[in-house]
């Protein structure tokens, strides 16, 4: 069954709501001997923490993890690792309207209607704030991927907000860390500021799209015809809150290209490895890892948390409307980037495993 | 693991080569007592069958499903439904060609460097013909669902063909069985028809958009957070063959909404039931359905199977050209349809499933 | 993969070693709307916990469980329930001895030999205080239980120590809960109380053989050919640390049998549901509950963590002696009975989850 | 869910009836490069196949296994192997008896109380028949295993037939093979052979107790706490037709002995490996292989099929009698050796891939 957990052997259960005592993540399978502790997994978190500029939620959360078994002595033991984050900006608020009625485009409706009992504080399980458990896990998937693959890297980055898009002739990688929204484009994270700016005053929100890139990626990870690669990285990006499309390599665009252009062209590299003439795949092919850049790119829809009123029903079934007042982000994409970046870290890691299970790293020699 | 099964009650295992003796679907976990016959399997499969029309591949196969076991007198037992269908034209041919280079854009190349070995025979497992077996699991769950659910309804079509889009002021459900591309616009069909004519003669190929509707699905299938029916329908259709990027609802074009747009504002309809202003959702909230349409949408990428010869390498990493002759589709994406709308039927199946398991079919009362 | 999880539907992953900060289950796929609390949790807890008679451990622990997630206002909400036990007795002790050597019989030498790391401090991750976790999730399953089946009734006792073996003829239920060991004979109660009080003064240890009962199960659970309810029963108990023997129903004695004596005929009860004249078969047909007691017994060795030197390695590979100090538990089986309830709730719970999934509750009627 | 599936890298689904078309075994994840063919499988097919002696049922099957899928060129290429065998001898019979009332000690009623159907020729799902896929399959596992671990051997053989024990100190590896009950003690295999035929002719059943020796097994298979080597042995064995009970090593009669009796001491062996005094613990230690044998035992009952009537009841819920004539096994026991063979192959193989997945085969070094 598994509903909350993602994973075939670095298996992530993650718990916990958002005004509960705390959330988590149950990491199963994890290999031994790799050095971690709670400042290394600490550091992602930070990355998504809220309140940390005027662009994100102002709830102010320490969100300090604590690694509470599968450590001993600095690195894993093997054993199931728990990591834990207690909530302490639980504000004591009125939660009487939010108890009452559905905000439209949440998930406070169809809680209702599956489970007849929903934790409407704060969004309870469906609140963003469970993906602080996802970045817990995908640190620490992070630091296994660093004892397999020391090179591999994996960088998320926002490509889309709203009507804007990057300029991709301007992309820069040293950008990416030196704005609140994690763009690649220095002229787009400058105009992109003034506009969201202006939506959070109105008090309005906005979708984006975001990208992940996963470099030295070995090839070979992934499996037909189900457990692909990307079909992993696909559900592992629409799991998370808000998302309503994910793409691999030319994604939708794909649809309008012939074979001709599609087809990315194989040539012998100097180090004996295949070289491609371009990535249409997103290093992707049946479903297998071809040793290219592996492109995820996926699009979150605006936070529904909005001060415009909208019309709504409530428990019993009266029409009215309603609007969301707090604290909220009025791009919840932003904060959506270190979160895929963790997804990402997962589903390879994950592959890397299974990988060598079934291979034992045994690669098809060309040459 | 599971590497080549799909579902978490109602259970999938596909098998098989494209040039073997057979493939096929084990599929696990069907509810006893529906009735079903090969007659009905069939009639689902002989919509994917290929070689029906110029703009599919001539490659004629029955296609005749066998049910070795799990129906008895006419009804499924609650044991595992073995759905065979036998390999009749694997034509003899002269493989030497493929089987020494890799074809650009397809999992030739990936197969081998992952496990050192490859049936390279029509593609072998990476072939679209395992979607043959996805069809008949496929039409298994349609007959579940309809014992279930009677008036829940299934429909794919085609919505993009490489730079053409249908014209949706004229959507018609009636005209999508009325042609070849399942395309819902008879004009588009007709002018599709031509453009899809000429890519063919000139061995080309393109992509394609296919849109798969779930009418009368009950409100609260689906679970929070990992086990969500949108991360689900995304797995199932990104693990079709070609298949690089999924929509739910908005999709992609999400990101450019606002918030204020991009909300269903939720109503009360005559039956107790609510109802929603417009569906940007998809059917779809916090992972969980809402009662409203279920809509997916996916790209699939153009076949790479060509005649305009591409550069590519030898096993021995020599580097060559290749032009793939033989018999194939200009646009796999019409033969996606059926494929799509049997991924959606065990998907949705499942989740009628798991909802009934875990909740009883127990809901919370609005009103 | 789930190497610390069991279950299907009622999936419990337990965590933690036993001297960490804490330790305990992750439980997902609880149905909604259970009442329960953490009070209700401690209730079987504390039946489990150390301390509490001179025959088990000397360690004080409270096992205070606390709720971290997926219960609101008093009930399960249908999401993660996170029940968390913090070690508050963790003597600072000198542990290099056991750091050093291997005890012969325990799991210290495996653990190194498959991680090459391991956290010897009280026995880890092998420690029996992980079952304080199988307990809290057991609890959890039985209020569960009873919402579905509130008949149902599920009673583990202990029926051998060492040579001694309990008088059937002197079976009395409602000795079970007036006695230190569960024992439901009360002549053998006073017995073995003797017995196991020299054991323990001398630093020996015993085994013993526990027998569960679950009473009102109805007909039906269970699924062939693997998901069986047997299937699923025997590896619950085998997981438990120290066992080395399961049985159900006749158990090893079925081998003795002929067809004649084994057969348990069936006759028409006066509410149209079949009666037996006999339970050899434990309640189980074919991996399916029969609707009458369901027994499974199974055999616990004795602690390997005595006073009497024995043989063993260091690290290092030096040969050596080793006295296992501390504070152990003469006769492990008798902890072993709450233990074997909780993990008998547990997958009788996800059986009816299971069930209900297929089947929907739909039952063959007889006459 | 998979009730029809074991195993988690190596991942057998078995589906197929008694007297359906076909049976078979789908298997998942096998590794890649394994050289194999359909003799191989046979071999141990023919092992088990019914018919060869008078001891066993007469039924006469070919069991003839076919590869459909999986295997190219002589060895496995890492995608799922079809394993079928076709039911030839579905004898014409009447089967209206059966089918209106339930045997005592077998599946037909509990399969009618679930399902309200059930394929009651030859038992159906339930026959023993199901069995010649697990020995397929674990025919499969045994080449994949000697080409990872060449020096490993898996044998059963028979040790109890109702009253009659083999004597130990008779025992001989070399006499397995040359009786028909597979019993290591020239002796027992002759006494039995009288026993039996009384048996037989006088249409009565019993019961017995196999033993699976697994040598060779390197230490660090298995995994704590749920993913053990004995839980998933115990699991595998008690899911066999007729399994009422399941032992590692010293198994029930360990709750007889004392700590000092029980401890395996240690010792440094000439090849820098640990060496063991005895092997209560069967081979495991805290759920993980100690590097000593592999020790499973369980009892198979006797079968409830005889010649002596016996009071039942109809579906009608009419109480009368029943008489199994037919072709049956008056011990089940003698074919289960080499089922139980196999599923300790497949157990060791999975565990194998699994261990390699999580550590890469690191070993934690002994001096």
């Amino acid at each position: 069954m598994s509903i909350n957990s993602f994973g075939r052997m670095f298996r992530v259960t993650t718990w916990g709501e958002s005004h509960g005592p705390a959330l988590g993540a149950t990491v199963d399978g994890c290999p031994p001997g790799v050095p971690v502790d709670e400042g290394m997994i600490q550091h992602w978190l930070d990355r998504r923490k809220p309140g940390q500029n005027k662009y994100t939620t102002q709830r102010r959360e320490a969100d300090a993890v604590k690694i509470l078994s599968g450590v001993f002595e600095g690195q894993t033991t093997g054993t199931p690792v728990q990591l834990m984050i207690e909530n302490t900006d639980q504000r004591s608020k009125d939660y009487s309207e939010i108890a009452e009625k559905f905000r439209p485009g949440h998930a406070d409706i169809t809680y209702w209607q599956k489970y007849g009992i929903r934790d409407y504080r704060g969004g309870g399980r469906s609140s963003a704030r469970e993906t602080a458990a996802r970045v817990a896990a995908g640190g620490l998937a992070r630091e296994a991927i660093k004892a397999l693959v020391p090179d591999l890297q994996i960088t998320g980055y926002m490509v889309r907000m709203g009507e804007h898009e990057i300029d991709r002739s301007l992309f820069d990688w040293g950008e990416i860390e030196r704005n609140p929204f994690w763009v690649p484009d220095r002229q787009a994270a400058e105009d992109w500021a003034d506009y969201l700016d202006r939506l959070r005053k109105s008090g309005s929100s906005v979708g984006a799209v975001i990208e992940v890139v996963a470099r030295g990626v070995p090839a070979g990870l992934g499996a037909p015809v189900y457990g692909k690669l990307d079909t992993d990285l696909a559900a592992a990006m629409m799991s998370i809150n808000a998302v309503k499309g994910v793409e691999i390599g030319e994604g939708m665009a794909a649809a309008k290209l012939t074979g001709e252009a599609n087809a990315d062209e194989i040539f012998m590299g100097n180090d004996g490895q295949p070289v491609f003439s371009s990535n249409h795949a997103g290093g992707i092919l049946g479903g297998i890892s071809t040793g290219q850049d592996i492109i995820v790119r996926f699009a979150v829809k605006p936070t529904s948390s909005i001060l415009t009123p909208r019309k709504t029903i409530t428990k019993s079934g009266e029409e009215t409307e309603i609007i969301t007042k707090g604290r909220h982000d009025p791009c919840v994409g932003i904060r959506a980037v270190p979160v895929a970046e963790a997804m990402a870290a997962a589903v390879i890691l994950d592959h890397l495993l299974l990988d060598r299970a079934q291979t034992g790293g045994l690669r098809g020699p060309i040459g």
